[in-house]
């Protein structure tokens, strides 16, 4: 039994006053990256001074504007690579870097040696506020908690003096999601006053979700109830730190966003300590679907895929939002088959604007071009299997004739479980429609047309049963003429043929056609297509016409 | 270029008399699972029947009472297993089990022999509703929409009467979110008219996210207008399907429920088409997480995670909320040290509830006793050596060593990189404290103890430098004794002991004790540790002792 009276429920904040539900996200808010710090220090092996060095040209490149590198008073790996990026000149000029660091003074120290030559820095303190940690590992009272806030921020503007950069002050509450509301505003307030406007960066408060405690509209009611409380809201920049323990992450900083956040602190697919960081991705991506400018250079997923797993060591699962392998895969011939005509009707339509059932975004638009969007198991259907044939080989298949084909393929799948993959299914359908030759193998065929619509004559030369027969008969266009010619020769053949399709196969004039006839015996009144292809249209009708009589002739013994 | 004006802004319900922000999660919903079904169909591999035999046993287990198990009017293996299910009397008597159709005749005709003889069934029909579909799939005006509804109502109606068992009728109105809500309200009542109540359960209205579509309080909105709304909800039951898409899934679940829905559809660890479904699972811990009761039988998440990695051939990822491999983990050194005293304060204080810093629940609870919550990389300090030397070593290093050791630990951290697993910790604490040989070892001692406390004579075995040495002394009890025993016949040595521990490493009376001894070195000012382990605690602490020396040794070579 689940022992779930050990556990209490985390006290909600009363906030009916709440604005955020009736907003909608407009813009991207400031992105800050925290891959270099949140992200490495939860790996099982932390990045080298390499692959930080890939990481950080990829996050500029992907358009970060502030980038969290670290820890470097506590860590001389992390010391020793901000030095690297400032002696190699890797920071561009618009580019912040931030450095995190705990309120104690020689730490303090060494941080501000650590930064020294860099234009930009966010300089980032914070220390625990919540109950819990208050009482079981600081022992202090909110005074003695926020002297300490009080004491770092004064030694950094002290410091500041001697500093040549641009530096801003980010002060976080640490585990602001199990803290008062009324105690994390006096203590951010506290902050602000000592820092006094120092220079004319506004300050960052960073009120991180350090653990996820409650569903994500009550992290947005706090953020909210924060952003109107502040004493001095228009010299602050509010930002929000969000970790994912219920699995809300993404959902709560859009709904902060919704509440006043004006930026996220977060990682490349929601790595980072436990359950992970905000996929700052996702969130984007989310913004993007939506017709909202993300401000990251977001087009190639798969290179921030690549080189996210090459230097943290850690795989982007299956079903990740817009990077996951399956994401754009449809499965359910139902969906298939929607896909299909969605991406038809833009076609026809000539529509800018994407808008097909069950694929939120073109993965084209993400550099997932390549993506099979359809893929078939046993459980797709006749839009599946049409789909790839007509995208991987050109074949156009009747719509009377899907769900003909889509049975044979489903046979395959169920018998053989598992995927069936486009070279199954082409392999299946050369077995059962290109192929067939027993009882009736076409050999070769001479017209004669006669200027005349409604004679044409033929010779036709085929093997029945592997024996050969020459016949030759009228008819009003070949395939009724050949037709008529198997009849004179194999009695048992009394079929009607109730439709007719071709179309080339590749573009030109030397191009293969492919042509598809529907037939139906009429003592059995069994209905099948039969399929065939040549250059010559005529040749590609004949051999249709044979496909359908074999596939007859095996449905019933004639 | 990110092509973000491609797309459109999906429009949002103006809903400003919403309720559902000032509620709670008070119960669990009833669940219905549906990895039989939506999660099956977006395999790679779909499930064979022994699979879906083992996946079904599971769902029972954990305690499902409805579960989806496919579409059997569309698949001869769902037909199959179904009566497989039937015949070997697999689905006990308070189990629903639900079968999905469209609404047309001949799949309604097979779904009924397809459940025949089965006592309680949620026979599910749908036909999807949102513009998008009723316009590129169906051509379709909206009567036409709501015909095939009603007729599928009226269909599974009239062939109720000749069903022995007990049948409830859900019907989905598929891509609700893209559907405006007049419609689906629209259709829904159409269908209820329809049903009139045609037996005394009522009827399941399912509002399928299909494609996640917006933040999750938009979706919360739709739920809430929809159950606000409906002409006869008493005679409802309001379930949710959502999906993943924007990876807010968990989210949009919590908040439908804060909007009043009854009844959540989803699978284990959010199986699914593409994104997937929401995670049924992470709904229901972090009901747990809060002390609610889920319903569900979760206590054993390792045996879930084998079933269903076998099942599926899917991988749990390793940051999966309350399943993943490293969600229980702090590599961080502050964080370890805040879990370790969280731990330490609860059981000094015999407190019941869980509260523990970073540690949302107790690993233990879900069946992850064995869990390395706290695992060392360059980035951990040292609380989490101290608590990787006490949980596995049984090593209660005294606080003023812990950072001694840890630096020792960080050292070969950053030299090899990478995660220094608990062994190689304890390696490194026999070579730097247990076993060190040089230039001090030590042979034997012989105490003679007077009954004075303030005199007791050693008699001191050693080795200084390779070479044998025996001396005798007095002092005011054996460690003193032995130290001026030492100095008589090394006079560089000149030391104080500055703090003694000592503690069983094990219960009983033939356990080991080990014994730390904090020691300086009085002229150059050194100050280290040493550490002796001996049955004998008289020998530990002598152990101890040329343990401190050999370290003061090696830090200045006196």
């Amino acid at each position: 039994m689940l022992n779930y009276t050990r556990y209490r429920r985390v006290p909600v904040l009363h906030y009916p006053e709440r604005q955020w539900p009736d907003k909608e996200i407009e813009k991207a808010p400031i992105w800050c990256s925290v891959d270099l710090r949140d992200g490495n220090q939860a790996l099982i092996e932390p990045m080298n001074v390499e692959e930080k060095m890939e990481m950080f040209d990829l996050l500029v490149k992907l358009g970060f504007k502030e980038i969290e590198i670290g820890f470097p008073a506590a860590s001389q790996i992390e010391y020793d690579f901000l030095r690297k990026l400032v002696k190699e000149n890797r920071i561009p000029d618009d580019v912040k870097v931030q450095v995190l660091t705990q309120c104690r003074e020689n730490l303090i120290d060494r941080t501000f040696e650590a930064i020294q030559g860099i234009k930009n820095v966010v300089l980032h303190i914070y220390n625990s506020t919540s109950t819990l940690q208050r009482d079981v590992v600081f022992h202090m009272d909110r005074p003695e908690i926020i002297q300490i806030a009080v004491d770092g921020t004064r030694m950094v503007k002290e410091r500041m003096k001697n500093f040549d950069g641009n530096l801003q002050l980010e002060y976080s509450p640490e585990s602001f999601t199990g803290t008062e509301m009324d105690f994390a505003l006096e203590i951010c307030t506290a902050v602000q006053k000592e820092w006094d406007h120092a220079n004319d960066n506004p300050i960052i408060f960073n009120l991180p979700a350090t653990v996820e405690m409650n569903t994500p509209n009550v992290y947005a009611d706090q953020i909210e109830w924060m952003s109107t409380h502040f004493e001095d809201r228009d010299h602050i920049i509010l930002s929000v730190h969000p970790h994912n323990d219920r699995g809300t992450g993404v959902a709560a900083t859009e709904l902060a966003l919704l509440a006043g956040a004006d930026r996220v602190e977060g990682t490349l697919f929601g790595n980072g300590e436990r359950t992970g960081n905000v996929d700052i991705l996702t969130v984007a991506y989310n913004m993007f679907s939506q017709g909202i400018n993300p401000e990251l250079n977001l087009e190639n997923v798969n290179e921030i895929i690549d080189v996210y797993e090459r230097c943290c060591k850690m795989s982007v699962g299956m079903r990740h939002p817009y990077a996951g392998k399956l994401v754009f895969t449809a499965f359910s011939g139902s969906h298939q088959d929607a896909i299909n005509k969605g991406e038809m009707a833009m076609k026809e339509r000539k529509q800018e604007w994407w808008e097909v059932p069950y694929l939120p975004i073109d993965p084209a638009d993400v550099g997932r071009e390549y993506e099979p969007v359809v893929r078939i198991n046993s459980q797709s259907g006749k839009g599946g299997v049409a789909f790839v044939m007509n995208t991987v080989y050109g074949y156009k298949l009747p719509k009377e004739m899907q769900r003909e084909f889509a049975d044979v393929i489903q046979k395959i799948s169920e018998k053989e479980g598992g995927e069936v993959s486009p070279s199954r299914i082409m392999e299946a359908f050369e077995k059962h429609y290109l192929k067939l030759k027993e009882p009736f193998e076409f050999t070769s065929l001479r017209v004669e047309d006669d200027q005349d619509d409604d004679d044409t004559r033929v010779a036709l030369d085929f093997k029945y049963k592997g024996e050969d027969i020459h016949s030759e008969a009228g008819g009003n266009g070949p395939i009724d003429a050949a037709k008529i010619a198997v009849r004179q020769c194999v009695p048992s053949v009394d079929v009607t043929i109730l439709n007719y399709d071709e179309h080339a196969l590749s573009e030109g004039s030397h191009a293969k056609a492919a042509c598809y006839i529907q037939m139906r015996d009429n003592r059995s009144g069994n209905v099948t297509f039969g399929v065939g292809v040549s250059s010559n249209i005529t040749r590609a009708s004949i051999r249709a016409m044979f496909s359908a009589l074999n596939r007859l002739s095996e449905m019933e013994n004639y």
